[in-house]
């Protein structure tokens, strides 16, 4: 069995000669490292003879965002890999398809989508998504809803938790959403100019309640197998496809941490175009649009959650009245509470979202980072009075005008 | 490595005499297998020359109550075996000592305790237990505590509760107490007097409701390690000394489904007294002196809980205001709702309490278990609108003089 080592090119190349059935025998393989570099290492070997290629991703011991000093267990290559692969099984259209994997070396060879366009550049490029709620909304309501105990049986599912149990990558989780924005933190980062938000942040004791709840969830919670990270940067996406990658942090938790995810990212993206519209038409109508994508990823979701339940769960106890919308409803506040922990922690914590950063202008990036912490903690604040997606609807309107700053 | 088989007492003893540091050299020692027989095997080995004894319990690899028909991991001993090791470190003076094991044979060395009387059989008898309410109050508190995210850090944490993955034994719960009862199944088993009983409870979609939102907090909430059957029959008690033995249930799940259980047996007795109580002074006695335990186990379990978490919590999102009241709430809620369902499984599912079963006289028998359900109902169809202890003790009083079936 090979030892653990970072794969050069070359080496990647001959991983990828040796997968069976995938390269013709005369291919002559190109290979390049396309990594954004936080975590892994991802080679992008293509072939100069046909159109075949693949990419093969190797998890590094460490968190590169940090130096070498945040070390990280390997394992979560498996965890990605089997991640993946349940994903497949109820989604086929909507992630990569796994080709091999090596444990040892914890890598996996997939699917090369390189010919889709990160959905968050995108979307900073102002491109529309016009099937994006649906696609979304599918891949929500199928991963969570089949491997959640209303589809899967009670030995199979307490194994399944077992083997998604990622220590690690949660704890990353906990600390950059549920604690260091909320407290003086080296992993804090945010400019001079909004230091009096990040004092208010840690003065809120009625905003921290609402957090600490929502980390109680995230910490207690094995509702379904979640992608954990699903941000507009682990989603491939074209005007008619989308591709979800990178499900490293997946493990059981609850539902709404995932629709959150998605959520809070389109919001971002919304709070940025105080500085990425080239004009007030722009922005008014990139809004309007963005909005209306996050009400359609819930109402997406919820429906075909609601359909797969009424189509699929045998269980007797699961089809009692009235225990169907106490269930949505739960994954509707915690959609908006975690939503909102999402936006506030890409502003004041350690890892930024390019929608504000890259705004070039200092006073706009200022205004776009009040703007997300204003949404983010409305949400936040608000999302356990929720009753129904017409709430919802209300309080996103509500937080996005919120205090003046409007649309 | 020894292959698994069930010992015989020959066995049993030289296993025994193996154990380092326990039997002098001239020991001669005598075995009496003494298990009630559901699950494990019991040998209880004396030493003729000396007061040394040791009890050498072995898992079964099948459920006996239902024949060899019903196959139960041999993994369960290594979790009752950490479960007690647990609970030890916490709680050393609460539950036996672990001397040997041997995961093979699915064996387990611990001290003897066959001096104590099983508290299930001293209640039917009418003996009171002073301090048991503090005793299992601190049992309660140390070991949920201690096990949960208040307590431990995030990484051990989810090691800890991979560990303790026990879905055999979770299946036998969530069938006995969150299904079967709501069901016809070949699993129940009650009286045709109380026919009408078990039809109700299967025709109450109300109940059914609140039960499902119970099995779910079964199913997904990791709080922390629990007991997992702590019935009365699992408690060895003296007026003096209480010992917990028998954590073979052990699994990371909500807080109060391990005080429920207690709650539970104390009132199950409680229901018992009609047919129990030699005359109505006696009765009034035992019933005010139970109900009075029932309030006792809660105060004190809560006081402690309050405690440990005021002295032992770094964690600066724990320590905000209002979140431990929040938390409490939460753990009253679901103590007085998995109460119900445990005495409502207790007369028309498949394991039946002594406390009832042993009451001779039909009428009395059957006035006891058509009380015990009208209390269990009252407990599952209230427990969500409780805010205080003073509310609980309201829900006690208020339940146990339900429709007529007075104290």
């Amino acid at each position: 069995m090979p030892i653990y080592h970072p794969l050069n090119v070359d080496e990647a190349i001959a991983y990828a000669l040796n997968i069976p059935n995938h390269f013709p025998a005369d291919a002559e393989l190109e290979c390049q490292e396309i990594g954004d570099g936080n975590l892994n290492l991802v080679f992008h070997i293509t072939d100069k003879h046909s159109t075949n290629s693949i990419i093969v991703k190797q998890a590094l011991p460490y968190a590169k965002v940090v130096g070498e000093s945040w070390p990280l267990s390997l394992d979560r290559a498996r965890i990605e890999r089997e991640a993946l692969q349940q994903q497949h099984r109820v989604c086929p259209g909507l992630v990569p398809q796994v080709y091999a994997y090596d444990e040892a070396l914890a890598i996996t060879a997939m699917e090369d989508l390189s010919d889709y366009t990160i959905m968050r550049k995108g979307l900073i490029e102002g491109e529309s998504y016009p099937l994006f709620a649906a696609h979304i909304g599918e891949f929500l309501a199928r991963t969570l809803f089949f491997t959640s105990d209303l589809a899967i049986g009670p030995i199979e599912k307490k194994n399944l938790v077992k083997n998604f149990i990622n220590p690690d990558l949660c704890k990353i989780t906990e600390d950059l959403i549920f604690e260091d924005p909320y407290r003086l933190s080296d992993n804090n980062n945010y400019a001079d100019v909004i230091a009096d938000e990040a004092k208010a942040l840690r003065e809120d004791t009625a905003l921290h309640l609402e957090v600490a709840l929502l980390r109680e969830a995230f910490l207690t919670r094995t509702e379904a197998l979640l992608h954990g990270d699903l941000h507009t940067g682990s989603i491939f996406a074209t005007p008619e496809s989308t591709k979800v990658i990178d499900p490293e942090f997946a493990y059981f938790g609850p539902m709404g941490f995932d629709i959150g995810a998605v959520i809070a990212n389109l919001l971002l993206n919304l709070a940025a175009q105080t500085g990425l519209s080239s004009n007030e038409e722009v922005r008014q109508e990139r809004e309007d649009r963005l909005l209306q994508m996050v009400v359609d990823v819930w109402n997406e979701f919820e429906s075909r959650f609601r359909s797969l339940w009424n189509a699929n769960t045998q269980d007797h106890m699961a089809k009692t009245p009235g225990y169907q919308d106490i269930y949505v409803t739960k994954v509707l506040r915690d959609t908006v509470g975690f939503a909102g922990c999402k936006m506030i922690r890409r502003i004041v914590g350690l890892s930024h979202v390019a929608d504000i950063e890259t705004i070039a202008d200092d006073q706009a990036r200022e205004a776009a980072q009040r703007k997300a912490l204003a949404i983010g903690k409305q949400l936040v604040l608000n999302h356990r009075g929720l009753q129904s997606g017409a709430d919802f609807i209300s309080l996103i309107h509500m937080a996005t005008t919120f205090k003046g700053v409007s649309l």
